[in-house]
């Protein structure tokens, strides 16, 4: 049970380095095209209707290459003028990272964008999603995307946050906006949001639709660094004590609260109350706005937990005023994550089981499953799409 | 000689396709040390106090794999593990584009971060430069890079720009700044400038050290799409015609006067006028600087070119008002580049000769050479650094 659990917290990490080996036998249907998320000007990778990866690249010198995807290595065949080419199986809608074999070395696919995730830059690529509108890019009012350098006394070092700013921020400089905290995935970082999270155009939309309220969202790194005695442990080994273990939000906690928030309220027109700020979070993410506002319902009214856990009654009744202070608690999955759920297993207690307490409790609760997704990001970026429209509505 | 300029306009372009093969013989000094742009913990790249650089990969299954760096490709060794390693030769300060090259297949080095430039996503290595204080993040007030989307009316089409708005820009929201359109080079886009370039340290750098005023900087996409037509003749190739063909800037132009100036002065706090607003550009975005704002120089009062050309006084009489108008012409190169440069070759004339003649005309100039830097971009953040304190002084 403790085991699964780690497989679901660091899925990503550790699918890359352990997987099936295939040879692609059925044949494809050849409407292949580049996918939206290739690099100017290059051919492949390409996707077709069945939602298969076909990459291919030169290397007429190599022995042996690779296509590698959603924890499957799937072998390319050379042609005579040395270009290896072959394709996966069909895969979810969304995105998904990959990497290409060479010859024995795990190396980005020239042909793709590149994407923070399992802990690298590496090659990324989009199966079109039938309701991949909600997040195209359209000649609407467009927020921005803003980097932004501060310095953390907390960490005595720099860091950088994301910052979205709703279309209309720079037209009107007497209003304040809500803020939502929106934090990454293990092996992820800031970028995962504002990139393939395509947080600006999720919500550039739902605000030109009237289906949101503007509002300004924060991406910060999350990063855990663990101490070497909480490592958690590697494929095939037994975890020994708790997992994971006590105190391991702290960090980044204190660099949310004692920082980020204060930088935030110093630097942008935030309306800098409990009522007007949310947090939420994917996987590692979720987990962290879990026992964040778990413990901080002062700070917080909104919650979302995405891929990441639930709250169950026990957590409610242990943080006093939770239940009175926050406005909402959002959990999601994607509905393969729920599939192969076992009862009593990851994320403490059935999350629908668990919402649904909460709302007979008289708490206000959303409870969300992304049909035929994984936990990816298109999970994500539907369970922001639900979210948002709940958020700051009063 | 027309040669030459091309192979200085697309130098990048075509450095990386056909170089030199060695094994590097010279014992290096072992001081080497991870880059400053390495992928969040790993080890390699690595570069020593002499500059070079050291590359290492895990292929055990292997024939051959090269270090590809500034138009040599270095042989690596393989050690029992299966791990490949080896070093190039000391590099000149700064930024460079590099890859790897695995059994014949060209990818980038998993251990860098990527950057756009030689039209792809590829690793990069910086060689600490004895002036890197002036672009090194720092417990100064920062300035944002801001991702802006906007709708094209000349293209049809969605674009996006980034924009740097100085440290100040959302403190006091009455106040109005001049700006300067800063264009990247060929094989580059509108991201070389906030990463590689390093714009957002340098300016806030010079800020908070009282040397320049703040002002905003826009960057976009100057990518010139050739028809077919008027591609450029291939290595080895003679050119046919004029090269560049006549009117080969005139679609970034109009993008730029008609889409792109009256977007930002709409959403930013602009001062909208000639006397307030600078260009400048490197290499091919140098030649679209020299040739947009000889055309328009009732939009323009200061022009920055940087290993890009200069303007000779028969440039400036041909263009009416230009000598009146203008109130700075800034030239600048690499050192490296003037090097081997042959009288009447690449450029129009010799930059010195030319940037003198507009002096001894009255007109206000700088003539700037980074030391020891070739078409690169440690010539291109120095002669940012050089250019920004001149501007807007009055």
């Amino acid at each position: 049970m403790i085991f699964k659990y780690l497989i679901v917290l660091f899925a990503i990490l550790l699918t890359y380095g352990t997987c099936f080996t295939q040879s692609n036998q059925t044949a494809a249907v050849e409407d292949f095209k580049p996918t939206s998320v290739n690099q100017p000007g290059k051919l492949y990778p390409q996707v077709n209707s069945e939602g298969r990866v076909r990459a291919s690249i030169s290397a007429p010198e190599a022995h042996k290459v690779q296509l590698d995807i959603s924890a499957v290595k799937y072998d390319l065949v050379k042609d005579e003028k040395g270009v290896w080419t072959g394709d996966s199986k069909p895969q979810d809608e969304g995105f998904h990272y990959y990497q290409l074999w060479i010859d024995s070395a795990a190396v980005p696919d020239p042909g793709s964008l590149y994407f923070y995730g399992a802990s690298r830059w590496g090659s990324g690529v989009e199966i079109p999603a039938k309701d991949q509108d909600f997040y195209a890019l359209k000649n609407v009012p467009h927020g921005e995307i803003r980097e932004h350098p501060y310095f953390s006394k907390s960490n005595n070092s720099m860091r950088r946050c994301f910052v979205y700013t709703p279309p209309e921020y720079d037209k009107d400089v007497t209003k304040r906006y809500p803020v939502l905290y929106l934090q990454h995935g293990g092996g992820e970082d800031e970028t995962g949001w504002p990139n393939q999270g395509k947080t600006n155009l999720i919500m550039d939309n739902l605000i030109a639709e009237g289906k949101a309220n503007p509002f300004i969202i924060v991406m910060d790194n999350g990063t855990w660094r663990m101490p070497e005695q909480a490592r958690p442990p590697r494929q095939g080994e037994r975890p020994s004590g708790t997992w994971p273990p006590p105190g391991w939000a702290d960090g980044f906690k204190k660099t949310l609260l004692e920082d980020i928030i204060p930088m935030v309220d110093a630097n942008y027109r935030t309306l800098a109350d409990q009522q007007h700020r949310a947090m939420a979070g994917l996987s590692m993410g979720g987990m962290q706005t879990r026992v964040i506002t778990l413990a901080n319902s002062d700070v917080f009214s909104y919650v979302g937990i995405f891929s990441g856990g639930s709250l169950s009654m026990g957590d409610v009744n242990s943080s006093p005023g939770f239940k009175e202070r926050v406005k909402l608690v959002f959990v999601s999955f994607g509905s393969r994550e729920l599939e192969n759920r076992r009862p009593g297993g990851p994320f403490g207690g059935d999350p629908k089981v668990n919402t649904d307490s909460l709302k007979a409790a008289g708490m206000n609760t959303h409870f969300y499953i992304s049909s035929q997704t994984a936990h990816e990001w298109q999970t994500w970026r539907r369970s922001l799409h639900e979210f948002a429209p709940l958020l700051f509505k009063d």
